[in-house]
C-alpha cells in the first residue's frame, strides 16, 4: 500500500505535527481538527489518523485509518466499516499503564491505605496486618494485549489470576481462561475483578444485575469501556455489598455528567478517562512504526479485525 | 547442637502455643511473657524464642536465640552479645510484604490517587497522565533480603533500582549498588528513597541534614529502622522541599508519641510498623524450620552476624 498524503484530526493536532516534523517523516499532511474536515480533505488523503472521532466520515475514501488511542468503537460500533479500508489502532504502553492503574487501587486496598490515614488524622496507632498480592484472587475480562500485560503483573507478585474471553483459549499467565458466558461458577471466589474488554455487541452492558449476583464483597475496577457496565446495576451491587468498592475510568458518557449518581457515592473511585492515555509521543511513534510496516509490506500487529471490534 | 527445653517469651504467646501445638513438635515448651521470666526458666532453656525483647536477660544461659522479627537490634544495639550463644531471625515473606508495602505508596503517587480523589469531590473532570514505574530513579539503602526482594519488584515493573550496601557489591536485580557513603554522587537524580537498613553503629541517624541536602523532592520511604532517620532533619527537609513526602512505618518511640509533629504534617503517611509484620504463623513456620536446621546440622541463612549486627 503507498502512502503519500496524511490527514491528521486531532484536537491536539498541533502537538502531533510539531512531533512529525522532528521525526523527518518525508510525507505530505494536513492537519485539521474534527470540524474543518471536508470531503475534498479526505478525497486528498491517503490515510486518516485520528483519536476518539464524533464526527461520521465516508472512510471509502482512504485507505488506512489509524485510531491514535486503543480502543475503535468510535469508528466500530453500531456503525458499518468498508472492509477494503485498513483499520489500526495504538497498541504502545497500554498494557503496562493500565496494569500499573489496576495495581495501585489494588494495592493501596490491600495496605489499608485509606485506615492508616484515618487513624493518623486521630494520632492513633493501631497495627493491622496488610494483605499480600499472593493471597488474593483476580479475574481478569479480556485476555488480548491489555488483559495479558495485567495478568502478568498480578502473576509475577503471585495472585491467582482468572481471564474471561470469547474463545476461552488459554494464554500465559493466567491460572486459568475461561469463556466469557461461563464466569459465574468462579466468580464468586473473587477478591477483585477487572474489567478491559472492547465495546462489542457481546459486552454491552455486560456487567449487570445477572453479573454482580454471582460476585461478593469484590473490588471491581472498569478500564474497558464505559458501556459495558450498567451503573444501575452498580449502584445497587454497592448497597447489597456484592461489590466493596469500584474504581471506573470510563463511563457511557464521558466526562462524566454533574448529575450523575457516581460521583458522591462514598466507595466510588472516579479518574477521568486516563489509565491508558496515549501520550502524543506514544501515538506519533506507534503510528510511524505502522507506517513502516505498511510500506514494508510487515506484519501488523496493531490491525483491528473490523467484524470484532478490536 | 541439641534442642530440647524450648523457652517462648512473647505476648502472643498463647497464638504461638497453639500453631506449635498443631504442628506437633516434641519438644519441651514453656511459654512466658516477659515479666514472668525468671533466671531459672533460662537455666532451664536450650532455646529462646521471642519478638522485639525490652527486658535485659542473661542470654549466656542458652544456645540459641530466635528472634520472632526481622530486626534484632532488640538484642544487639548498644549491647555485647555473648559470642558462644547462636543467634537467628526470622525471614519469611518480609522483603514481599516491605516491596508491597513500599510499592503501594509509590504507585498511588504516579496515578495521582489524590488528586483524583480531590476532582471527585468536586465533580471535576481534569484528566492527567499518570507517571509509570519504569519512568523512576529508585534507591533503596541496604541489599539483602529485603532490600533485593523490593529491588526485584521494581525492576520487574521497569524501573532503574541503584542500591546502598556497606560493601557497595553488585547485586542482582540493581541496575547498580554502590558504597553507603558514596550516595550523594546519585541521590539528586532519584526519584524515590527506600530505606531498608537494619538499626547498628553505621545507621544510626543515616539520613540526617546531609542526607536530605543531597537529594531533591523525593519520596523518602522508611521501613527500616526509626533511629536511622533524623525527624527533626526530615521536617526541614520537607520544609525546602527536598522531600514531597515521607512514608514513616518506623520510629525512634514506638507508639509515637502523640505530641511528635510528624503526626500532623500533611506530606506525612504514617503507619504502626506493619511493613513487615510476622504473623504468628509465618513465626512459627520460621522458627521450626530453623530449629529443624540446627538439629540437622545444615547451613542457616538466617544467622545473624553480631558484629555486624544482622
Amino acid at each position: 500500500m503507498e502512502i503519500s498524503n496524511i490527514l491528521v484530526v486531532s484536537p491536539m493536532y498541533k502537538e502531533i505535527q510539531t512531533l512529525l516534523l522532528e521525526k523527518g517523516i518525508q510525507k505530505n499532511f494536513r492537519y485539521l481538527s474534527e470540524d474543518q474536515v471536508t470531503k475534498s480533505d479526505l478525497e486528498w488523503a491517503d490515510a486518516f489518523v485520528a483519536f476518539n472521532i464524533k464526527t461520521e466520515f465516508d472512510y471509502r475514501l482512504v485507505k488506512w485509518v489509524h485510531s491514535l488511542g486503543a480502543g475503535v468503537d468510535s469508528f466500530l460500533f453500531h456503525k458499518e466499516w468498508p472492509e477494503q479500508v485498513l483499520l489500526t489502532r495504538t497498541i504502545c504502553s497500554f498494557g503496562q499503564r493500565i496494569a500499573e492503574y489496576c495495581l495501585s487501587y489494588i494495592i493501596r486496598d490491600l495496605q489499608f491505605h485509606d485506615q492508616f490515614q484515618q487513624d493518623k488524622e486521630q494520632k492513633k496507632w493501631q497495627p493491622a496486618t496488610p494483605g499480600l498480592i499472593s493471597e488474593q484472587k483476580v479475574m481478569i475480562f479480556g485476555t488480548g494485549e491489555i488483559g495479558q500485560t495485567v495478568a502478568k503483573t498480578f502473576a509475577f507478585l503471585g495472585a491467582e489470576v482468572y481471564g474471561l474471553s470469547l474463545s476461552g483459549i488459554e494464554k500465559e499467565y493466567f491460572t486459568k481462561v475461561m469463556s466469557i458466558d461461563n464466569y459465574e461458577g468462579r466468580a464468586s471466589e473473587m477478591d477483585y475483578i477487572i474489567n478491559t474488554l472492547p465495546l462489542t455487541e457481546n459486552t454491552v452492558g455486560l456487567f449487570n444485575e445477572k453479573f454482580f449476583n454471582a460476585v461478593s464483597n469484590v473490588g471491581f475496577i472498569n478500564v474497558g469501556r464505559g458501556a459495558s457496565l450498567d451503573e444501575d446495576a452498580l449502584l445497587q451491587a454497592l448497597q447489597m455489598q456484592q461489590v466493596r468498592w469500584a474504581v471506573l475510568d470510563v463511563f457511557t458518557d464521558e466526562p462524566l455528567p454533574k448529575e450523575n449518581k457516581l460521583w458522591q457515592h462514598p466507595k466510588v473511585w472516579i479518574t477521568p478517562h486516563i489509565s491508558a492515555v496515549t501520550t502524543p509521543s506514544e501515538g506519533v511513534d506507534c503510528f510511524i512504526e505502522t507506517l513502516k510496516s505498511i510500506e514494508g509490506n510487515q506484519p501488523l500487529y496493531n490491525k483491528v479485525d473490523s467484524q470484532k471490534g478490536y
